[in-house]
C-alpha cells in the first residue's frame, strides 16, 4: 500500500515565508514515521493515515495559531494502483472489507471520541473520492452520513462537505472518513481545504 | 449533466483581499454563461466546461498580473451522480463514449492549437478521477499520455501531474483532460492547484 498527501499552506499575509517555516516545525514529532519532500508547489508527506491526520492537524493547529488569515489544502491519496508499496505505509487503521457500512460508520464515530481538542477552530471542506469500484456513491453517502452525527458537521454543499469545529475532532473526523469509507484495498482519495482565522467569518 | 467548480484565490500577502476582488472582475465576461454563489471557504461556478476553463484561466491571469505571490486551487466536477441535471451546464465539449483512447488523445492534442497565450506563465499540479467505472486507470494512463505530448507537461510526482507554460495553453490542456478522459455520462473530478510568482521558483 502506498498512503501520502500533497500538502500546502497558503498564509495571506506578507510574512508567508516565516509563517510556513514556522509552522513546518510542528511536523518534527512525526518525522521519523513519515517521508517528506518539498518542492515549490506542494510538499509530499508519505506515510499511514493514522500518522498522517495527526500531522496535519499539528501543521495546522501551528499555522492557525499565528492568527494570519491561513488555509492548509492537501491532495490525500491511499492504494493508487499507479504507486508501489512503501513500507513506511503499513497501517491497521483501515475497514474490515467484509463490514457493512452501518457498522464501519459506528467504528468510525466510536473512535471519535477519543480525539483531543486543541484550542484552534478549523472550518474544512472536502471531497472523499473512490475509485474502481462500481457502488462508488454508495461508499460516498455513507460517508457524507457518518459526517452527518460526527458533531463537526457544517452543511453539504456542491461537490463537497463542510466541518466546523476544534481542530482535534475535525482531523479526527477526516481521518476515519479516508480509513473507513471506500474498500482497504482500494484507491481512495480527499480533497481537503482547511482555512482559519477568515475575515469573512468575523 | 451537472458540472462546475469550488473555487479559491490565496494572494500571499497581507492585501490579500484587495487582489481577490480586483481579479473576480476578470469573471464578468462570462457571468451570464456561469452561475456564480461565494462563502468564506470557496466561490461554486456552475457551467460548461468550455466556459469554466476560460473563466478560470480570466481569473488566474488577472491575479497573476499583480505580482504577487498568488495561488489559485479548485475542485472541479461533472456528472456527479448526487448533482442534478442543470440547462446551464449544457455541453457539447465531451467525447464520444464509441471513440477510443488513442482517438481523443489526437482530438484533445488538435484542440490545443487554437489556445492563445495571455502572457502570464503557470505552474500548475493535478489530479483527474474518474469514478464508476472499473477501467479508471485506463482513462488516467491515457490521459497522462495525452498530457505529455501537450507541450506544457512538467513532471508527474506522486498523486499528480505538473504542468508548466503560458497559462493559455495550460489551462486549454486541463480542459482537455476533463472533456476527453472518463466517460461523457460518467463522475469526473479535477483536484487542481497553480501557482503564480512563486519566490521558490526566482
Amino acid at each position: 500500500m502506498f498512503a501520502g498527501a500533497q500538502v500546502s499552506l497558503y498564509p495571506m499575509t506578507t510574512g508567508f515565508v516565516d509563517v510556513i517555516m514556522s509552522s513546518l516545525t510542528a511536523l518534527d514529532p512525526w518525522r521519523d514515521r513519515l517521508r517528506i519532500e518539498t518542492d515549490d508547489i506542494s510538499t509530499l508527506i508519505v506515510g499511514p493515515p493514522e500518522i498522517l491526520f495527526p500531522a496535519l492537524r499539528d501543521l495546522y493547529v501551528a499555522a492557525s495559531k499565528t492568527g494570519d488569515h491561513c488555509v492548509l489544502r492537501t491532495t490525500l491519496s491511499r492504494g493508487c494502483p499507479g504507486e508501489p508499496d512503501d513500507p513506511i505505509c503499513q497501517t491497521s487503521a483501515l475497514a474490515n472489507p467484509a463490514e457493512p457500512i452501518a457498522s464501519r460508520q459506528a467504528t468510525a464515530l466510536a473512535q471519535l471520541g477519543l480525539a483531543d481538542d486543541t484550542g484552534q477552530i478549523a472550518r474544512a471542506q472536502f471531497s472523499l473520492y473512490v475509485m474502481g469500484a462500481p457502488n462508488h456513491m454508495d461508499e460516498i453517502m455513507g460517508c457524507i452520513a457518518f459526517l452527518k452525527e460526527s458533531g463537526t458537521f457544517d452543511r453539504s454543499k456542491n461537490f463537497c462537505t463542510r466541518l466546523i469545529g476544534d481542530a482535534g475532532p475535525v482531523f479526527a473526523t477526516l481521518q476515519h472518513a479516508f480509513c473507513q469509507f471506500g474498500p482497504p484495498n482500494g484507491h481512495v482519495t480527499i480533497d481537503l481545504t482547511v482555512s482559519a482565522n477568515s475575515p469573512s467569518t468575523r
